[in-house]
């Protein structure tokens, strides 16, 4: 028995670890393109930042390593360029440019996600970058340390795109945004992405809203002197797009496997896809979304984690489920910390909800603690009902352990009525006695 | 219509507050024995340590303002000696000595509860303390002002105790703490109570345990110089009594209002007790335990507010109903955050269940972050079921609201495998990929 992994990192190398744990026999072979297998990705805008201890703890695992400990073998430089479904085989190429062949029993597909950039903002250039990859990260430093920028600028006020504009200021550069939509952090409510907004200015980042980027401006020695958009354009010495995501999924399209309606790989709850024995999981697989009951893409790195370890084991004939996200996500920014979890209230209402949103914001700590801060929720939930759809939050500490609250609730159906009368932990140091979240639900039941 | 409130703190207030949100039109009196009311009383430690930012702060409303914005009567130096249930009336005294009767037609005892003070530690010394009260924070500021004690010994590792043990070396006092049992914190796993130990140490706090206190020592002056013991004597120069407390029932019993099996008095859903009309809330309420489905009696703040809510609205007509708890409570301990909820293995054995306890630590933040530091889960779960029946945690960050998923969990008979697939925050600078929560749940669901 030959399990077949397709990408050598968090989803791919959890199912790896989950097969082998489940299965001791089993032959596993991991097959990844790049040089490097089983880092943290979404620590890297920290290692830039100089905000990781120790650098080597980023990576988990080598490939020798994971062979001697796991008895998983990983090829890197294995870039597997087709999948030969009827034949139980995958075609590659090396990347000396040999060719390989590789037969498999199961299949398992963690082709990951790649930085999504629009075509008019391909060209190459020597100061354009993109963060994604530790190769990435390698890139930029190189770039940094010998040119020295003054200002750089981040294309898409996204999560990565924040994470880095505050990575950047933490190394001194001057950095503008520019983000398309009228706010920064378009997956959150406004009255949070007005806090984010404030949080930026606070720490001179220098935001620009509604300005899409529709073109770079590299002059003859290939280097990006400009981003441009109808509403003028924007000098840089540097510049990072960071415009999201899009799932790696040329290769299960060209084999035949149909994709889902959000562009990745349709799986069920075992994470197995159409085919027998292929299984998906981490940023290339669709899953379900557990308040709208519809299919979802919400690439992180904890779904990919646990997603691996659901896939891997069902490879070797186990039965486990993955059950779905409600999108719960965050990100620390400067002092700010902030998370959502489930719907927004435009999302909701695209969902075909009749729903209704409540806005407040209570005390970290007890109110007359020294230390204590503001937390602001905003808490969607079905109008009739009361259920929770979903809560959007931001302040100075405890605000994503929170949010997970909610994301237990909008994930178990449960209303605010239910929340109000939890029983959460209580003390002046870390919570006020009415806790933000049992504030937002008793003002969401009043409503 | 008159509402009856016996009591003018956490539950008494919120009670009276909620019955006038309700009802405007009804008449509501408040009486309080003492001179305070409407003050935090969890936040007492942290006035005399200077954790409070705004002493003002402390309390919330004064007779007076109570009046003028929400158009509640408060008496304060009320003193109800005798509830006459049959005929609708209360009696009392007031400071000054002079008797009162007061009607009701709806009665809401909130009475509250006071430290318990076995009768060998009873008699009066200038220099032994207890805490409940602002007039007993009072009376030990003036004390410590005037005779400067370099030691004081604490009687009792309890919540309380440990936070005064806190404040007096915040104050530059040598601190003893005196416990009876073999181990802190008596209601938490044993890990969890040693790593409070440690932190004790850590901070000078000199904790000796197994060493019940019997007997004072007074001399003729009326001072107590020594706490004493079958195991000796510890030298001291004030004393605080920190051994719990107890509800305040003499009322509703000579009242014949049954007990219940935890002291306090029992109520129903809607915190209506045996007698039509008569409502309980609060410290001297007994509630029930959603893990257990038994009465249950756990005193704290949170509860007292949330009850008060449901006994305001109910006596002026409303049908609002008080879930019950499942005991989540927490405390920081200088640099130590802890928390738990439900039951501990102990609890759990004793209440009949078959369980299970596993122990995990695991970082706060993502491992390979400055700042990250490690949490310690007990999470007790039953054995067939891998029902969550309990989770008891500390750590220096991130603590008692990772707790509160667990309370969740134990209040909606959530499973280790449920919380195994929760789609929780991530992000490297509060979280890691794999959330202490999870990493306690995916344990707990292999053993």
């Amino acid at each position: 028995m030959r399990i077949l992994v397709v990408g050598g990192n968090a989803a791919g190398l959890s199912a790896a670890s989950k097969a082998r744990r489940t299965a001791a026999d089993v032959e596993i072979l991991v097959l990844e393109r790049g040089r490097d297998i089983s880092y943290a990705q979404c620590g890297l805008p920290y290692l830039l930042s100089g905000m990781v201890a120790d650098e080597a703890a980023l990576v988990h695992f080598t490939p020798a390593g994971i062979m001697r400990e796991r008895g998983i073998e990983v090829r890197t430089g294995h870039h597997v360029t087709a999948l030969r479904l009827s034949e139980h085989q995958v075609l590659g190429e090396r990347t000396d440019g040999t060719p390989f062949a590789e037969p498999y029993d199961r299949l398992i597909l963690a082709t990951g996600a790649r930085p999504r950039v629009p075509p008019a903002l391909s060209p190459p250039a020597s100061n354009v970058f993109t963060l994604h990859t530790y190769q990435d990260l390698r890139r930029l430093r190189v770039f940094l340390a010998a040119q020295k920028p003054p200002r750089v600028t981040i294309v898409g006020a996204s999560y990565l795109g924040l994470e880095m504009a505050e990575a950047f200021r933490t190394l001194g550069l001057a950095v503008t945004v520019l983000e398309a939509a009228p706010q920064p952090l378009p997956g959150f409510d406004s009255p949070l992405a007005s806090l984010a907004a404030d949080e930026l200015a606070r720490n001179n980042v220098h935001l620009m809203l509604e300005r899409p980027a529709s073109a770079l401006d590299i002059d003859g020695g290939g280097i990006c002197r400009a981003v441009v958009g109808d509403w003028g354009s924007q000098h840089c010495d540097a510049v990072l797009l960071a415009l999201g995501v899009r799932p790696n999924v040329e290769l299960a399209e060209q084999a035949h496997l149909r994709l889902g309606p959000t562009g990745a790989i349709p799986t069920d709850r075992r994470l197995a896809t159409e085919r027998p024995g292929v299984f998906a999981c981490g940023d290339c697989a669709e899953t379900v979304h557990l308040v709208t009951g519809k299919p979802t893409w919400v690439p992180l790195g904890s779904t990919a984690n646990k997603q691996g370890r659901v896939a891997g084991a069902n490879a070797v004939g186990g039965d486990e489920s993955f059950p779905g996200v409600v999108g719960t996500a965050g990100l620390r920014l400067f002092n700010l910390e902030m998370a959502r979890t489930g719907l927004s209230l435009r999302e909701a209402q695209a969902s075909g909800f009749e729903a209704a949103v409540v806005t407040i914001t209570a005390p970290s700590r007890a109110a007359y603690m020294r230390g204590a801060s503001e937390i602001t929720i905003s808490l969607v939930v079905e109008s009739a009902t009361r259920r929770i759809l979903g809560a959007h939050a931001a302040g100075k500490e405890g605000v994503a352990k929170r949010v997970d609250l909610f994301a237990v609730a909008a994930a178990q159906g449960l209303t605010a009525d239910d929340v109000a009368g939890w029983d959460l932990s209580y003390a002046p140091p870390f919570a006020p006695v009415w806790d933000p979240v049992l504030v937002a639900a008793n003002v969401a039941r009043r409503r």
